[in-house]
């Protein structure tokens, strides 16, 4: 475990009816480019650390090597790992049986990703608004959970739920994938003409990635809470783009790591003792 | 929820040192190939259902159409989905900027997948061998726990932990996202000439997918174990490759959804009671 790997950030914690400003410490998420042959083959979201085996066991486990000795050198930098292979392994060899997944979520490094993502025509939403009561935030996971019909079956299914900035639930999404429930939810708005969501909170059952960030600014959704933990590339976005981004929220409690404005907070009067 | 979305199995639940056959319900996961303007664009792993709004959403979050009438018609066929475009609508408009990911780890069905696989030199493994104590099963857990030095402090992190047919912690890595714990500690295996790793468990700290047992088929693991539920498609592909699939491993209990002759099930007399 190294400094590379965790970033500490200023959170606001909310338990119950309190809240109180502290330290946590994330993930690092940052994107790693792999390049082999004069070739850029992937950039994967990674947490910084042991890149070269990364790098080797990706072309390993992707049927692009077969044997070590089909790698001759991998030398890491930064956010890219240049790769050296035996003269006569070809990357391309199995090109036509080979599927392309094309992304514009990811760029050689933080900064480029969050700039590309200003590019793709995400604006800055309204600090302000909507405004919702910490309550209401407690309340969600109960309603996400209720609304889930195939994960209480299964316990194998990512939910992404849509809720009004008072907790009531207006959609509902799930599959294997979290990327792609978020893409459900929001291609079912795209389609019915509700872009862009900016009355709403999203939530969603697992962890929150520069990718979730980057679907929920799209769609003009200024919160995001999540069940699990946030990468630090995940802050990065949500302040960049001023989406309120909540962790951790679950047992009555919850973190809120960027633009905490839109929380109405509990009235405590400030009487000491 | 429908048929489509959830998978009965048979399933042996182990609880302490007893056990018992059972089914469980899975979540389905079947490969989704989105096509827009005579090109594939992508193919995704997802549960069936909602594809429409999954084609229309991946479109619009990934920021290859802004607008529902970008979307003529979105036409979904079995594990195809159709989109055509409004005529100025060009998806390589924004080539130079994107960047591509390469994946063959999965076809345009479950079965085609799994034959790529096949083709990919990943052989079936020998299925009684190694042998496990349901015991050694029980305490992996904890022990991929104590040595996750990051997510203790993040909670933010997946790990992949690799075991002797005993229970001893042989290589652990984490990462934000779980295909790449998998390929740093496959990719370390690799850079010591230590593949195949036939006498082996890997326990992921998650849910199992296809693209997990890809992996592990790859480097030769026979066992692989999951805090999680496995999917559909990740049952069929150990089902194949001869992997023992173990699934919710956690509070002294476990699921092993394929392969069981690798588990050597406490002595129990069986005198009716």
């Amino acid at each position: 475990m190294t400094a590379r790997e965790i970033l500490a950030v200023p959170v606001r914690r909310f338990r119950g009816d309190n809240s109180l400003d502290e330290q946590d410490l994330l993930a690092v998420e940052e994107p790693l480019q792999i390049r082999a042959g004069e070739r850029d083959l992937v950039i994967t979201m990674r947490t910084p650390g042991n890149d070269a085996e990364l790098a080797a066991g990706f072309l390993f486990t992707e049927g692009l090597v077969d044997d070590a000795h089909d790698i001759l050198d991998v030398r890491c930098d930064g956010n890219t790992a240049e790769v050296t292979l035996a003269e006569d392994i070809d990357v391309d060899r199995d090109g036509a049986r080979r599927n392309f997944y094309m992304t514009s979520s990811c760029g050689i490094c933080g900064k480029a990703s969050l700039q590309a993502l200003e590019a793709a025509g995400c604006a800055i939403l309204p600090p302000d608004s909507p405004r919702l009561d910490a309550a209401t935030i407690r309340s969600l996971p109960a309603k996400l959970r209720d609304a889930q019909a195939v994960f209480n079956r299964t316990g194998g299914l990512h939910a992404a739920g849509l809720f009004s900035a008072r907790g009531k639930p207006v959609l509902l999404r799930e599959d294997v994938g979290r990327h792609n429930a978020v893409d459900k939810l929001v291609g079912r708005a795209l389609l019915d003409g509700r872009l862009p969501l900016h009355d709403y909170v999203l939530m969603v059952s697992g962890r929150t990635s520069f990718e979730l960030l980057q679907k929920a600014a799209r769609a003009g959704i200024p919160v995001l809470a999540a069940v699990g933990a946030p990468s630090s590339l995940a802050v990065k976005a949500a302040l960049r783009f001023g989406i309120t981004l909540i962790g951790f929220l679950r047992d009555d409690r919850f973190n809120v790591y960027t633009s905490r404005g839109r929380i109405r907070e509990a009235y405590s009067p400030s009487v000491p003792g």
